[in-house]
C-alpha cells in the first residue's frame, strides 16, 4: 500500500515536470493546458518607485493563494520601442492556473480579496487577458 | 575532458530546470529572471475560426527561434466577465527570454521576420507588452 502510495506520487511528480520544464519529453499522453491571468497595472503615481515597488510587494502575496500554479511579477523591460509596444503602464502580473476553477477560485480567494483591499489604492486602471493555452 | 562536459551539461540543465519547474529550490544563487514578450493579436475577421487557427499555426512556428526559452499560444478563455478584462482579441502570445539580448535576436530572426511576411494579413491591430521579471 505504502509502495503503491509512493509510485503515485512518483507518477504525479513526473506529470508536474513535464509541464512545466521546457522542451521535456511528455511524460503523459494528454499534455495539461495552462490558464493565463495576465494583468497590467497603471499606477495613480506612476513616476512613484515607492507606490510600484509596494504594490509589486501586494502581487507577490497572491503566490500563496491555492490553486495559483505559478506567478510572476515584471515591469516594463528596456526592449527597443516600436509602435505596437505599450509600456504606458507599471506592474504586470502573469498567474498561471491549471483550469478555470482555478482562476475562478483565485478571484473569491480571501488573500485576493485582501490584496484588492490594501492596494487597490496604488492604481488607476487595470487590464486583464484572460488566455486558455492552445 | 568528456567526463568534465558532462559534469557541466548537468550543471547547466539543473541551472535549466530551477527557473522553470514550479517551487523548485533555487540551484543557483542568483535565479535567472526572465523577459516576457506578452502579445495579443485582432484578427480582420474576428468570427473566422480558419483565420484563428491559422494565426496560431504561424505563431507556433516561432518556437523554432533559437533564443526563446518558452512559447504558449493562447484563445480567450472562458473566465467569467469583469469590466476590467479585454476579451476582444483573438490569439495570444506568451514568450520567455532568458535576457534584453534574445527578445532582440528574436526580433529579427529570419524565422520572425517571415512570420510577419506570411500571417500578418490575418490581424488589424497587435499590442505588445514587454515584462521584465523582478
Amino acid at each position: 500500500m505504502i509502495k503503491s502510495n509512493r509510485r503515485r506520487f512518483l507518477a504525479s511528480a513526473a506529470g508536474l515536470a513535464a509541464v512545466t520544464v521546457v522542451n521535456a519529453t511528455p511524460m503523459r499522453t494528454k499534455e495539461k493546458k495552462s490558464i493565463a491571468h495576465q494583468v497590467y497595472f497603471w499606477l495613480k503615481n506612476p513616476g512613484s518607485s515607492e507606490d510600484r515597488d509596494e504594490l509589486i510587494k501586494g502581487v507577490k502575496t497572491l503566490r500563496k493563494i491555492e490553486s495559483v500554479k505559478k506567478l510572476t511579477v515584471g515591469v516594463v523591460a528596456a526592449t527597443e520601442k516600436r509602435e505596437v509596444i505599450d509600456d504606458t503602464w507599471s506592474v504586470s502580473e502573469l498567474v498561471l492556473f491549471n483550469d478555470l476553477a482555478g482562476e475562478a477560485a483565485y478571484q473569491v480567494d480571501p488573500i485576493h480579496l485582501d490584496f484588492i483591499t490594501n492596494y487597490s489604492k496604488l492604481w488607476s486602471k487595470v487590464v486583464v487577458y484572460d488566455s486558455s493555452e492552445v
